[in-house]
């Protein structure tokens, strides 16, 4: 038996330089399609594309759609004709459609030009839906069937046209018109009787989506209904395409990702982080942070319209830090859970008042432990201080409690006030609702502190 | 045709005082589960348990499982014993491991009773493997062939014991000592001639977890690899369960919402917002709240010692706010960037240096921008401020400028860090990293005050 090499850039190289180029082959058939890409990666462009090219066909194809953009720009540009074409042939609809995606003009023509008229034709209808619809995530090669069909003659259909669908596990049964009108699944056909009419054993009661329909909302559907294929129809319920799982899968980790970003205020980029270049990286910050540092402008004014109040002790202003970190903390796990809720629909804009009443007592919680436990602090800190009275740390303590109430209230209620007006509740991020928090605790602390302590 | 009825709480209500049984049987019947759960839901719990006994024995099983773990209590608290074992022998093995979780004591003790002695004990051993573990949400119904069976044998084995399977498209063929040799799909059997021996045609290069791997690698390894079922060896490479897609789709949303949490310092509960109890919510947002504001503390104390540099304008303590809450944005958007990239493998502890370069060049960006643009608004709103001189506002927007630089590299440093010693980086939260940073953007302005305004 031949000795196990562990396919590393190293191995792969010393096989290389010796010009075993077969060995090399029947290392890659071993292994996994996602695997070879990862360490084709690893090698430089223009060895890649030789070792690429020892890989039998299927494989070679289903490696290529693993590859990342810039890497598969490469090699096409590497590729003769006829060496795309047979790629191309290889590849899945709605893979082929993610690639030309990321490709430019002149890469686009020439895979273009190397598919047949019909492929291109669906290449070119699905790239005109929206971005981030169900019509631009769809293949279209499913397995239709017709309801008078029997199972016997579903299982032929299937044997003979199988091979180029994405799935068979769920078949569509559609009419002369393409009007979707139930599906079937393979088990269904596996576990029936030969002489069964599909029509006797088709599920009419079907999960479906829109053209239009977004893909975090189909995701969902996915999750919600434990599906393995979706069926995609346009304006007149006519049958146009399935979303599978595995691409529903990527639209909930893209989808987490984004929500992510946006509730630490950042622009969404499409790419990994290392593949995004300074300048990109860049502008994907700044807006937020631009924006936020201006209307950080309230913040100061405010301070400075009470510069008598924080003259009579540094305390004061010591602890405007202090309760500003706590507030936004506050504010951000109201919001973020609230955010996240929203996007899982456990919560909805009816449920407003349970959300409110319940943020509220979690506040008062929240706040009472904060400020007793500040109180003691302060008075074990600074309780011998001259300058520190205990009706200041009193004001701070109170100052703090009502900081944390108001977070809470505010980082709830405008997530969800957000989405009833349209907007995506994610963009009420957390620095977002901070800035306000912050503003509101001053006002309250300035307050306070004028009020109880007699300052003019 | 029958008039056609919206399955709502007022029409069913309505069918029920009519004491229109079939009917309303007839509607759940073309209903799907999932809800069928959520509009029982919204029904009273004495309803809801009468109108769920109007369901056919396999449609009850499917959606009891749909239903949250409040109700399903409930239910089977009104439950026979024989009600009981009808529905239980109806449900996949994974579905009933997770209501047993769910559920007190007594309630176990009677859902186990009712299962049958080998049912019982894999209840049990499933119920033994680590929390966040494959063993504990995988399933032992699937198909598992043996490598001499030809193609119609593997097809016959299907036909004749598929109905109970969580899936028959991946089938497992294991030798007599249960180790897994390789895996065909469906797909394959049916597309190939009916005489070939599985051996011939089965995938031998296989993923598979162990019974102890992290849940989260688990369903990132769906997601790498395109999978619909994941095989699950114990130590012995033996074949003990599988994983399937939909509870791969679970999960992925359970970490992503794990991972949100705990980058806004809130310790994660299992259950949906509204089923949590004001104490619950309270209990898992204080514990970081009270740690950082204890660690506040240190901005505090800096702020006290600089007492005579803020006492020269109250411009200087008026920016604190500002300087603090961009160093909090900034440091927030790099640390939440490279959590999400370590969480996606976008990223690992070998790119340090890349990744700290990457963040460098982007801070320097963003930090001459900010401070550019604060320079320019300060002079606009506070130029002919007598209490604001030029050189004030060049400390103010430096102090800006290294805050915005110091705050990404920590950002992205101490996530990498901390999964590079074994903790989670999603630990290293916005707030804790907010925490640190602001104690130096503080450290930095004052020394900068001092140096450059020349205060004691």
């Amino acid at each position: 038996m031949e000795e196990i090499i562990t396919p590393d850039v190293e191995n792969i190289t010393e096989l290389f330089e010796a010009k075993k180029y077969a060995r090399i082959r029947e290392i890659f058939v071993e292994m996994n399609p996602v695997d070879i890409a990862a360490l084709l990666s690893d090698f430089p462009k223009e060895r890649a594309a030789i070792l690429f090219r020892l890989l039998p066909k299927e494989l070679a194809a289903e490696t290529f759609v693993e590859m990342d953009s810039e890497r598969q720009e490469h090699f096409i540009k590497s590729f003769s004709d006829s060496e795309l074409k047979d790629i191309m042939d290889e590849i899945y609809l709605d893979d082929t459609v993610d690639i030309v995606e990321e490709m430019p003009a002149n890469v686009v023509k020439r895979i273009l030009s190397s598919t047949d008229a019909t492929t291109r034709a669906m290449i070119n209808k699905i790239l005109q839906y929206p971005d981030d619809s169900a019509g631009s995530i769809m293949t279209i090669e499913y397995v239709s069937l017709r309801k008078n069909m029997t199972v016997a003659d579903a299982l032929t259909r299937i044997r003979r046209t199988g091979v180029d669908k994405e799935t068979i596990y769920t078949c569509y049964v559609t009419d002369y018109n393409k009007k979707l009108l139930g599906m079937v699944t393979a088990k269904d056909l596996l576990l029936s009787e030969e002489d069964t009419e599909i029509v006797d054993i088709m599920e009419t009661n079907l999960v479906y989506a829109h053209t239009h329909t977004d893909k975090e909302e189909v995701s969902q559907m996915f999750s919600k209904y434990d599906l393995l294929a979706l069926p995609v129809v346009d304006d007149e319920e006519r049958l146009v395409g399935i979303v599978t799982v595995d691409d529903a899968l990527d639209v909930m980790e893209e989808e987490a990702t984004e929500d992510i970003e946006k509730m630490a205020a950042i622009v969404h980029v499409d790419k990994p982080y290392l593949s995004t270049s300074v300048f990109e990286t860049y502008k994907s910050r700044i807006p937020w942070l631009l924006l936020l540092m201006i209307s950080a402008t309230f913040t100061s004014m405010i301070i400075t319209r009470f510069e008598d109040a924080l003259s009579v002790s540094i305390i004061l202003s010591a602890s405007i830090p202090m309760l500003m970190d706590t507030g936004g903390n506050c504010g951000g796990q109201a919001s973020v859970t609230i955010i996240r809720a929203l996007s899982l629909d456990d919560v909805e804009f009816k449920d407003l008042f349970k959300v409110i009443w319940k943020e509220f007592r979690v506040s008062l919680l929240c706040g009472a432990s904060l400020a007793v436990v500040n109180f003691g602090k302060m008075m074990i800190l600074n309780g011998r201080d001259p300058d520190v009275t205990i009706i200041m740390i009193i004001v701070i303590s109170l100052a703090l409690f009502c900081s944390v109430v108001i977070a809470k209230l505010i980082g709830c209620m405008l997530p969800m006030v957000a989405q009833k007006i349209g907007f995506d509740p994610a963009v009420m991020s957390s620095p977002f609702i901070t800035t306000i928090v912050d503003a509101l605790t001053l006002l309250i602390y300035f307050n306070l502190a004028v009020l109880i302590l007699h300052i003019a």
